[in-house]
């Protein structure tokens, strides 16, 4: 264990996982676990009194970047970790902490933003904290954004269709509701908020600027789950698809399968991974989700995905088998591991 | 309006109204206004659908200080923002924004210290976040804390005494609920957490160490509106006891009239005071309410408040009176207008 934390303990991945399992569990996991969905089951949003809520502190450099900025990033990502529970957010807080000398005009485009993205999400504002660091005490600003959610029929609807085909112990789409037979849909294309923020910050060209895919997407899942069957759903952020597989499979107790031909992934986004020699699995995703759906509401749930502007590149990316891991089928027909990167290999991307 | 974020802009007070009723508002305030306490409210809290929602990011320095730490305070604060709308708190959230480099035992310390004010209010931490950043991206660590809490009986049973004696118009305990005739009361001595904050940051001896008050005040919250008659409460923190009354008599559109001889202070607090030269109603507190009563239900509020610990010191320090403003008759019989600070004078108390 080590004695400072470090900037891996962060980036999502199996340096973070010891440290929320060694610390934040040790003294938080206990008390409250007869919630709903506690803390321990490290979810995206826990749900407590039929409440769903969730928070997110945004601390991205630079705060603006192609496609988004921090204000964006924070509405988008904590409406996002409501909706896949399959609940409904109703209400967001904003927290902002601001260094001394932030300017002004930079901050009005930032509440802009999260404005713009709360309307468009249909989730207000309401409740908020203002905080200003000296200089040096912080570098621009960090905004907290937590989310308070409800149930709704159309989960019940959808889960009740689910439940045509198998038993789903769950009544939210926990990471661990996956079982043998399900698939695995994706919405989108894979890599492109911290490539984005990567190549930016580092004043890389590529042959065309890489956009952030900041967007919410609770209106997506909710248009999703009126075809119902879905089981499970995650954003996969810090640490990627690589990372979210991996839950899925520990907490399920399942293997995941999922084929290289079929993750979405735009020839700039493969280019620059390639160049830089990094794996686009393990890069933060922001406005894409990954489903896990029972076999065979699966096709529907992929038509139904792309009709909708923010899932016309999904795609059925792999199956779930009894086992465990994740094992990626690879273009040339061999098969490697898939493994839980130990920290995203872009800092400070949300 | 200034072209950049100054200290006094987070300091509550003046100018932080101003950046507040400037930039949140505009963006934020319109969308999201038909919540029962809306963010145009500006209340502790927000309800919407009937929840109780709030937010606090906590930034103080240094992270342990005499009574407290960052941990025990963002607990108590977020607990207390719920508790003074007569809610009751079910669920906390934590978003920790670390620095590199940061101690792993302080870190403890502080989970540590957050866990036992939960387990002491009785609110678990469900949900949280972990970020890390480089070193200089920050000072120490940063932490947001928010909550939800749901509305009790006990709350309609404090409002339906109050009604027995006039028209409560608002069902929380809202800022805009004072009438003339209602009584004010505060829980105990002022300025204790700001003064000891300050007192140990620069290294000031006075007689003995101050210490900050730092407590979690939904039990005692609870068991005053088990006693009834309460229209509103509010912890003074940030801009003290100065803010807090102001933002009583502009909310509720009447005058407030306090008696300095009442207002508990300690020998060592006003020595401080008088020796840095700073006034102690402008000085922010955390373990402190002050709560307006209907005028035939104050004197067995006040005798509940002195049987619980952390309101033992507890008075009646005022009257709210037909007008504008809050007065203070002194301790040699004049009287001086209270203004809202411009900021609190001690920066990063909270």
């Amino acid at each position: 264990m080590d004695d400072v934390i470090t900037l891996s303990h962060g980036a999502g991945g199996e340096k973070m996982d010891s440290l929320i399992k060694d610390l934040v569990l040790r003294y938080f996991g206990d008390y409250g676990k007869d919630a709903e969905v506690p803390l321990k089951a490290l979810d995206d949003a826990a749900v407590v009194n039929g409440i769903v809520f969730t928070t997110d502190s945004h601390t991205v450099q630079p705060v603006f970047f192609p496609g988004g900025d921090i204000g964006s990033l924070s509405v988008a990502g904590t409406v996002n970790d409501i909706a896949v529970t399959g609940a409904r957010p109703i209400a967001l807080s904003a927290a902002l902490v601001i260094e001394e000398g932030f300017e002004r005009n930079k901050l009005d485009r930032i509440l802009q933003s999260m404005q713009k993205v709360a309307i468009e999400a249909e989730v207000p504002i309401v409740t908020g904290d203002t905080k200003v660091v000296e200089r040096g005490g912080l570098q621009d600003i960090i905004i907290n954004t937590s989310a308070v959610g409800i149930r709704t029929d159309i989960l019940d609807e959808n889960l009740r269709e689910a439940r045509r085909y198998r038993d789903v112990s769950h009544d939210w789409l926990v990471d661990s509701n996956l079982r043998p037979g399900d698939r695995i849909i994706l919405s989108g294309k894979i890599a492109e908020h911290g490539i984005a923020l990567l190549s930016f910050r580092e004043g890389y060209k590529f042959e065309s600027e890489i956009k952030s895919d900041v967007a919410p997407l609770n209106k997506l899942m909710e248009s999703l789950l009126k075809v119902g069957g879905i089981v499970t759903a995650k954003d996969p952020t810090r640490g990627g698809i690589a990372n979210t597989l991996n839950e899925f499979s520990e907490k399920s107790n399942v293997r995941i399968e999922v084929f290289e031909e079929r993750i979405p992934i735009s020839n700039d986004v493969k280019s620059a991974c390639d160049m830089l020699g990094i794996d686009p699995l393990e890069i933060g995703n922001e406005g894409k989700v990954i489903i896990g759906v029972v076999r065979e509401k699966a096709e529907d749930v992929l038509k139904a995905l792309r009709r909708h502007p923010l899932g016309r590149d999904s795609e059925i990316i792999g199956e779930v088998k009894e086992g465990k891991g994740v094992i990626m089928e690879t273009l040339i027909g061999g098969k490697r591991r898939i493994y839980k990167p130990i920290g995203d290999p872009i800092p400070r991307i949300c």
